[in-house]
């Protein structure tokens, strides 16, 4: 059964009237989950109601947490029967498995995305996979609403905008995500502060990591291949752990005549492996050979029973074929 | 004698009749030196006109040559006495000192910049220190020239945006920017193309020499206070020159809690030494005292006589002291 959407007016008569809000977004927050259930937390609560965004996780990434001023909770007793319970940058309750029961007590449920949505699960649905954030489409339901937008909630939008646009460099940047922006700097609020918060709080351990990454760098297949690894002895040495090796592989992609950027992350017993493609190059074919899977420019590996070299030199054969 | 505006359409009322166009932008370009002149010379030869790019530099950075399809060129016979002389990303002769002779055989000239401008030396200027690039105020011009934006155009002014505005994350991003921005992407280019051509071509040697230095990094002053050194020998070791170490100072300012960022460069009889800082920290005193300058978030000096070693030690100093 397909999503018909309903209008931003109907959702905002939702909640207009509502007292009490849950927001729910997916798990493993990052910088649009947080945004835009933040920002839409705040403006509901400029409008006088009580509202509270119940997190899936049980914190929030080092680098987001300024964005939370008292929106988050993971105290499911903090509101009972919602008014209305909305999830945002999330469109199946497997999104929120943990909280999905609460979900449900909403006496309206909402669900506004930008995820592709395969059922309706909610009273009220805006779905839109077209949408570069689910911030963009909170922005709308909040001008929907007739809410006011400062200078907090356009740092917060603005936030989720940039992460799911990579700061408006992916494919995905649109001219309704710029206008969204447009609007959301006219409120004066410092852009760059929330760039510094997000993006230049990188700890000295993944720092230490990266540059060790970056030293055993190899390339290879006449410059079209980038292959690096992050060993179980690296991540003690640098007093990191494995989450901090995010980022390398599109750090090495980065090399120029680079089309292929893989990452090979040394567990107990097993590898990670993480492709990223640049230009024309497949990485989505490499892993499903290995039994992986993902889109064709990032894809992702667990090689099981086998050492890091194996696992390199089938890697490394694999994606050079490939670029043939 | 301060410079009045013209207003876009006495400027569009200039262009529009030309025949001949020259376009000017200054030494050392960047991407919006390179956007705004060859967006602007795409622009007038779709309305009919004969217009080049005559660059003051030998040539242009790698990572910015797919952006000249044919506009740029270093042969000042091009073009004799053209009808119009026009400097973008340029704001005084002395920023194109080698051209600025042919600049003014121009029939007319015409000044649009977005830096301080100390005095008039067009016949017509328009030039706005509040605009965050001068793509944007190209984007104007031939906005009100009447003259169509197409892809290759969006592209052009699209990267001196982003170059300028650090991807919309600096103070400078501005409802204009962005308003602009989404007017150019509604022509359907290639955002993500531009990125990767602009932001992903690294060459190898550059991306070890930054694994070199982020190695040798020194975190002082309880953490507020990150330093690293580039020498003769990590150039020779990694195959690169001076000039790839451009960056690694922003790099290093990104580690938490850094409020100052230095990279000691060292030279022939002399240490160049760069200096940013983050949150409240100001580096344009710290250069200061020692002869350098610069602005309070980035600033740079020039150490001679001395060895390595002493510049990284009075630094140290002087950066933890200002820090207390």
């Amino acid at each position: 059964m397909a999503i018909i959407n309903n209008s931003w007016e109907e959702i905002a008569s939702v909640l207009k009237p509502a007292e009490t809000v849950l927001v729910f977004t997916h798990q493993k927050m990052d910088g649009d989950a947080v945004g835009s259930s933040c920002g839409l937390t705040r403006a509901l609560r400029q409008m006088g109601k009580t509202a509270y965004v119940l997190m899936e996780d049980d914190e929030i990434a080092d680098n987001l947490q300024f964005l939370d001023e008292g929106y988050c909770t993971t105290d499911e007793h903090v509101l009972e029967n919602p008014d209305v319970s909305i999830c945002v940058d999330a469109s199946a309750l497997s999104r929120f498995p943990k909280r999905s029961g609460k979900f449900t007590t909403g006496k309206t449920t909402v669900c506004v995305d930008h995820h592709l949505a395969e059922e309706p699960f909610c009273d009220y649905h805006y779905v839109d996979p077209g949408s570069a954030a689910a911030s963009v489409l909170v922005h709308h339901l909040i001008r929907a609403m007739g809410a006011p937008i400062d200078e907090g909630t356009a740092s917060l939008l603005y936030a989720g905008i940039t992460t799911d646009t990579g700061n408006f460099q992916y494919s995905n940047t649109d001219e309704d995500a710029l206008l969204t922006a447009a609007d959301l700097v006219k409120t004066g609020f410092d852009v760059n502060r929330v760039s510094v918060q997000m993006y230049e709080n990188v700890s000295p351990q993944k720092m230490r990591l990266k540059a060790a990454a970056l030293e055993n760098m190899q390339i290879m297949a006449g410059g079209k291949l980038v292959m690096t690894a992050v060993t179980q002895q690296m991540l003690k040495d640098c007093g990191a752990q494995m989450i901090d090796a995010e980022g390398i592989v599109s750090e090495i992609r980065s090399i120029r005549g680079a089309e292929i950027a893989i990452v090979m992350k040394e567990d107990i017993g097993k590898v990670f492996v993480s492709l990223r493609a640049k230009g024309d190059a497949d990485v989505q074919k490499i892993a499903a050979k290995f039994g992986g899977g993902g889109h064709v420019k990032a894809a992702g590996c667990t090689m099981k029973g086998v050492s890091l070299k194996e696992a390199w030199d089938s890697f490394a054969e694999a994606a050079s074929e490939s670029l043939e």
